[in-house]
């Protein structure tokens, strides 16, 4: 049994040793290097560069503007053609690439940025929601170029003239009536700031053209879509573009679709030597984030606790360029409302851009940014109501087999056991120890993507050992080792005996993405498909050479067993060919299934739940998690280590968003790009007491009844610890990060308010 | 139509712009660099080895010796275990490797090289064939251990006690009555010297070994079985055993099975970094060479030119180590009667080590060596019957369907087809125009390899482009080029919308060899196969889009075409997967069958005729071609250009054992191992006219009835040429190459019978 074990990783004795290889171990022979000159300012129409100084410098070969690149087109995107690959006229963003510097070193090249010369004329900035939205804002893209990528979803729906990119709404039942029958109604604004995602290791490229085509090494989650639009962008055929993906050093979305590669092979081309693109941990931070939202909820309520009408009116603010940011406004609005049952609803959710960094995916894909204000807001009517929170969820929650959306896969979990799971661990009906401490719980859902296609091909050497081939971007979340765990079981192999190759696009069969806690789930199922049909295989050689019927053979130890005999793989695959050879098996997930009305029907549902428990400083108004309870859905654990892994990976990541992590802009500037000023969560914010509670009822759709883990984790962190901390000082805070200050700020006004004539606290 | 043309190469934009990748061209982070300390003495006891002042030198990370590498077992081969990565304790040729130095920089190592202090005590070297089969000659080897890899072969044959490493027999009828009813019997010694590869890329290595197993970067025609070795010798799975080949510089046997890698991955385990081993020309003719053979031939035939009887005893030198040398002797013995009809045979062939440079396989895997011998006495037999040379073959030549072995593959081909081209070509019946001409034919056949296993994989991608997935290494004979043709063919896709990936075991599917001209015929029924099952797919996708029965749909022009409409196999491959995903078609060729009596049937002969016209220069012996014709039966032409290419090539080298080329030994030590002193041919040297004569009849094995090619224009050139020569001055010369002064001496011996009584001629 390798499945349901907590199997060592496969990657640990490459990592533990410093041997395994990343993007920055890549050494291409005769490569150059390229650095980039980024904008100042905000908002500016490019009047003249001039290159001869830097153009002369040292060990420089290039200095190039968007206009010296050789290329059709300029621009690149996975939802609009509107990113250009070095600002074309018009910078739209304070660290947007202006020009490319490329030379012998990347000191060189570097010594070189300071000697490029650049003219510009600042125009109006648009660094704000309210600022982006007002009548008479600039405008910052008047023509929008949808990426073919793009056309089978839902279509794209920008606003004409404004700075909305995309709008998606969606409304069942009659919202206006639900609130006229509700006996409460709450309305709250939330916001969710930027946020970065930082990745240990910051995005690299190295790009090489040949009479073969074009290989680019890319720190990249999404080798075959970036392959697709490097093949459109370069007008070569997929089969000339090769994407190597080495290990990755953390991929949170910030690596998925097309980032620096297409100027990365541009200069490639031009310079004609293979050139290496590598951006400091400051330049990532200018490079993507998270999408910011201000979420406006009114919530209509019975009485007797149950919700009857939402209204989400959601502002997501994108930045400069779109990215994906328009899939991420649909994909994650469509459970805006939370898993509630609610018959009115009403979602409005908009793109919006600005002159800011540029917004990608993000763990999570928008979803934390809602459930931060859907959760807080259920404690807050829990708390109107004089309701328990967790007896309100309960009462409204969905229940397995009811629909979230019509047409869509029905609930597939149980949420009340998860609750009471997590209730149960953090004991929710105990009283807190200690004054200004209080519990929070949340509950939280997350559509995965669909549809989506994974192949995987298993290859039988003629030892018996497998190599498993398999699109799937190792980026530290374990997905190696769950796919071997997933061959070798099927295999009845050691996992030592099974190896996974890289990913590499000229190499491996296709997988859609690395991306959406899909590869365990959806790349399990091409991987065990593959294995089965080596199994297959096995079993016809096996019944020949044992003249058994295939129902009487087994596989046990590297072995084809019956009642009259047995055989080694090795001595079956040396039977079969004679000579030398090995057996070849192939597997596809094939996902016939989108979102309703987003167009088909989910694999299965990601639901994350949470409970914290916090304690606040009156003084200082830092916020200690005592306890936190994480439970995650999986269906079944693979891997149960590594499943626990993620999920206290993910809620150490929600920490940083809920108390700590923001990026600063003060008119379009950013303030913060730096791991000095912003700050992140260390070992000393994690909670005094951490437990993973994984629910294994096998009844995902993957692999051993596996659903998907890695996102859920994270969705629930700031909505549970804001609760938390809600009960702890009585005082509801909307906007995150909730910062000592902000905590302290507001608990003072609680207290100024609970004691109006006192003067003073001492 | 893809096949049957002469499509450009398809690496020919890479390598004409010189951005095609070959091993030199590899640079490995970390690595460092190793060399070796080669025995300047034939034969000797190693006394002491002291490292100390090399290992103090400059850069210098390790001075290893044979009992340094940290590997269980020392010794490799693909006959016998008989080769140590290090000399062992004893020496047993010049320019044996005794020590690795490994350094920083490839010039410190070798710098070092010569602080590197080693004693020994010389033994007596057995250098040439008589010495080594004299009573009480020193035996070489011991004790011989074989290689798992032999086992499925015909049993190696050691002659106990002596330097016998295989003896290989085969009788059939009744020999000694043969001779006694002959006519005439012919009895004759012909030599055939030590030749070297030269390809312009020597052996180069490059191993890396990280927590994952071992990758090494090889010069190796037999990336598969050379994984198989180095897994055996490092105890890892095969899936944990990486070999990549890039693009090699000349391949003829010399980069055939294990070579330098296992040294090369032991220097890299010891001192712990990438290690990387090139070695430079000298090296190479210090590691690899072609087997000498003597082959004493005794024909009986009738007067009415029917042979009746030969007697075979061929003596191949194999020098200090076997490696394949065993199975060139068996498989080249196996038809060293040549293809005629011969009802009673006597074939005692063996296989001897002397204390030379290892003979390795060599382009036509010792057949020319063995043709040169029955193809020069055909011409005496015919002069001494006074028959046309030509019309004494046609008379003996096996037809289509006579057996050459029992229970091998009948004669697939019609000789006397070919050699009547042959003979119409170089005007065979018209009178030379000028003295001291003269006009040659040889007829000569080959058994490929079998059994043998070939697996490859089509992956067509959803702009309908496509990607080869296959083992066979490209060396420069074509093979991407072909196996490219037969998918574009297969799938009607324009060549450049096919791409072939490198090989790499732990990539592509499993391939036996590149060798023995069977990858356009054998690989190439696995690439047919691969890209039917994608056809299948398209087809069976095309009928339910197309609302068509599979039979009314055809491809055509990227698309799938019926009656009733066409998609192009992009909108076919998107329909599929909905969102993105590819078709992956798998193929194996699995030879069922070897050669009888060594075990099968041959998949196809591959036969190769030439005439040759020559003039001989009196007063220097040099020997001008003046017309030179190769035919081949090939089947069927999947690149007629790159088939002519083959032939030309193979031609051009046999000329270098024919007139230039030997490496020659005194008392053990190599004299000439470097291009200043061996002679290679130049474009001076070539035939003034040149003709390749291709034969299709579509009656191979492989795809579209293909056979395959490569090695047959190499085989009949040596005979063919000393034929010409023979008519030409009328004495025979049996020891090659014939150079101008063997050339002259004979001719002038020649004139001093002719006229004995006369004086010095003027």
């Amino acid at each position: 049994m390798s499945v349901g074990r907590a199997a060592t990783r496969v990657d640990t004795p490459a990592k533990a040793t410093g041997r395994a290889r990343f993007i920055s171990d890549v050494v291409v022979p005769g490569m150059v290097h390229a650095k980039l000159w980024r904008s100042p300012v905000p908002h500016a129409r490019i009047l003249r560069v001039d290159p001869a100084r830097a153009a002369r410098a040292e060990g420089v070969l290039a200095v190039l503007t968007a206009a010296d690149l050789p290329v059709k087109d300029l621009y690149y995107g996975p939802a609009f053609k509107d990113q250009p690959m070095l600002a074309d006229g018009v910078i739209r963003y304070a660290g947007e690439p202006v020009v490319a510097v490329v030379a012998e070193t990347a000191a060189q090249a570097e010594a070189a940025l300071a000697l490029v010369a650049v003219e510009w004329e600042e125009l109006p900035t648009v660094a704000t929601l309210d600022a982006a939205l007002a009548p008479g804002a600039p405008v910052l893209h008047a023509r929008l170029v949808p990426a073919a990528h793009f056309r089978d979803l839902t279509a794209l729906r920008p606003i004409p003239s404004t700075n909305v990119c995309h709008h998606w709404s969606y409304a069942r039942g009659d919202v206006d009536r639900g609130f006229a029958e509700a006996d409460l109604v709450v309305e709250q604004t939330f916001t969710f700031p930027m946020v970065h995602h930082y990745s240990l290791e910051p995005h690299c490229a190295i790009a090489r053209v040949d009479g073969h085509g074009i290989t680019v090494w890319a720190s990249t989650q999404h080798p075959f879509p970036v392959r697709k639009e490097l093949a459109e962008i370069f007008g070569l055929p997929l089969a000339r573009v090769q994407v190597i993906v080495p290990y990755l050093g953390g991929a949170y979305g910030n690596k998925s679709y097309t980032k620096i590669e297409p100027l990365t092979i541009a200069l490639a081309l031009r310079v004609k030597r293979p050139v290496r693109l590598a951006l400091t941990v400051e330049e990532a931070f200018k490079t993507v984030r998270r999408a910011a939202v201000r979420y406006r909820l009114k919530t209509g309520v019975r009485r007797d606790g149950t919700l009857v009408a939402r209204d989400c009116e959601i502002h997501y603010q994108l930045g400069a360029y779109a990215d994906v940011g328009p899939r991420v406004v649909q994909k994650s609005a469509y459970t805006a409302a939370g898993p509630y049952r609610i018959p009115h609803l009403r979602i409005n959710a908009y793109g919006v851009y600005t002159n800011t960094v540029v917004s990608v995916a993000f763990r999570g894909y928008g979803v934390p940014q809602l459930a931060w204000a859907y959760e807080s807001q259920m404690d807050v009517i829990a708390e109107r109501l004089g309701w328990d929170p967790l007896a309100l969820r309960l009462l409204n929650v969905l229940k397995r087999g009811e629909p979230l959306m019509e047409g869509d896969l029905p609930i597939d979990c149980d949420f009340a056991e998860g609750l009471g799971k997590a209730a149960a661990q953090i004991g929710w009906n105990e009283p807190t120890a200690a004054p200004r401490r209080g519990k929070g719980i949340a509950c939280t859902i997350k559509a995965p993507l669909a549809p989506s296609v994974s192949s995987a091909m298993v290859r039988m050497h003629a030892d018996g050992s497998a190599t498993l081939l398999t699109g799937t971007v190792e980026c530290g979340q374990g997905a190696r080792t769950a796919l071997s765990q997933i061959v070798a079981e099927e295999l009845a192999l050691p996992l030592d005996r099974v190896r996974v190759a890289r990913s590499e696009v000229g190499m491996s069969p296709y997988d859609q993405a690395t991306s959406a806690s899909r590869s365990t789930t959806l790349m399990g199922l091409a991987v065990l498909r593959a294995a089965r049909d080596v199994r297959d295989q096995l079993l016809t050689i096996g019944a020949r050479l044992l003249e058994s019927e295939r129902p009487a053979l087994t596989l046990r130890d590297e072995r084809i067993v019956s009642p009259r005999g047995e055989r080694t793989y090795g001595e079956a695959v040396a039977a079969h060919f004679g000579t030398g050879g090995e057996l070849i098996g192939r597997g596809t997930y094939r996902g016939e299934r989108g979102h309703a009305p987003l167009g088909g029907e989910a694999p299965f549902w990601e639901v994350g739940m949470a409970a914290a428990e916090v304690e606040v400083d009156g003084d200082t108004g830092r916020v200690r998690i005592l306890r936190y309870v994480s439970v995650a859905d999986i269906g079944r654990a693979i891997n149960p280590r590594e499943c626990e892994a993620q999920e206290e990976g993910a809620a150490m990541m929600g920490i940083g968003h809920t108390l700590f992590e923001q990026m600063i802009y003060d008119g379009g500037q950013l303030l913060n790009p730096s791991l000095i000023d912003y700050r992140v969560p260390v070992m000393s914010d994690l909670p005094e007491e951490y437990r993973s509670i994984l629910v294994e009822n096998g009844d995902g759709p993957g692999p051993y009844g596996a659903k998907g883990i890695g996102e859920s984790g994270l969705i629930p962190t700031a909505p549970a610890v804001a609760n938390a901390i809600a009960r702890a000082i009585g005082v509801r805070i909307t906007d995150l990060p909730m910062t000592p200050e902000r905590v302290w700020r507001a608990s003072d006004r609680a207290r100024r308010r609970a004691a109006p004539a006192e003067g003073p606290s001492t």
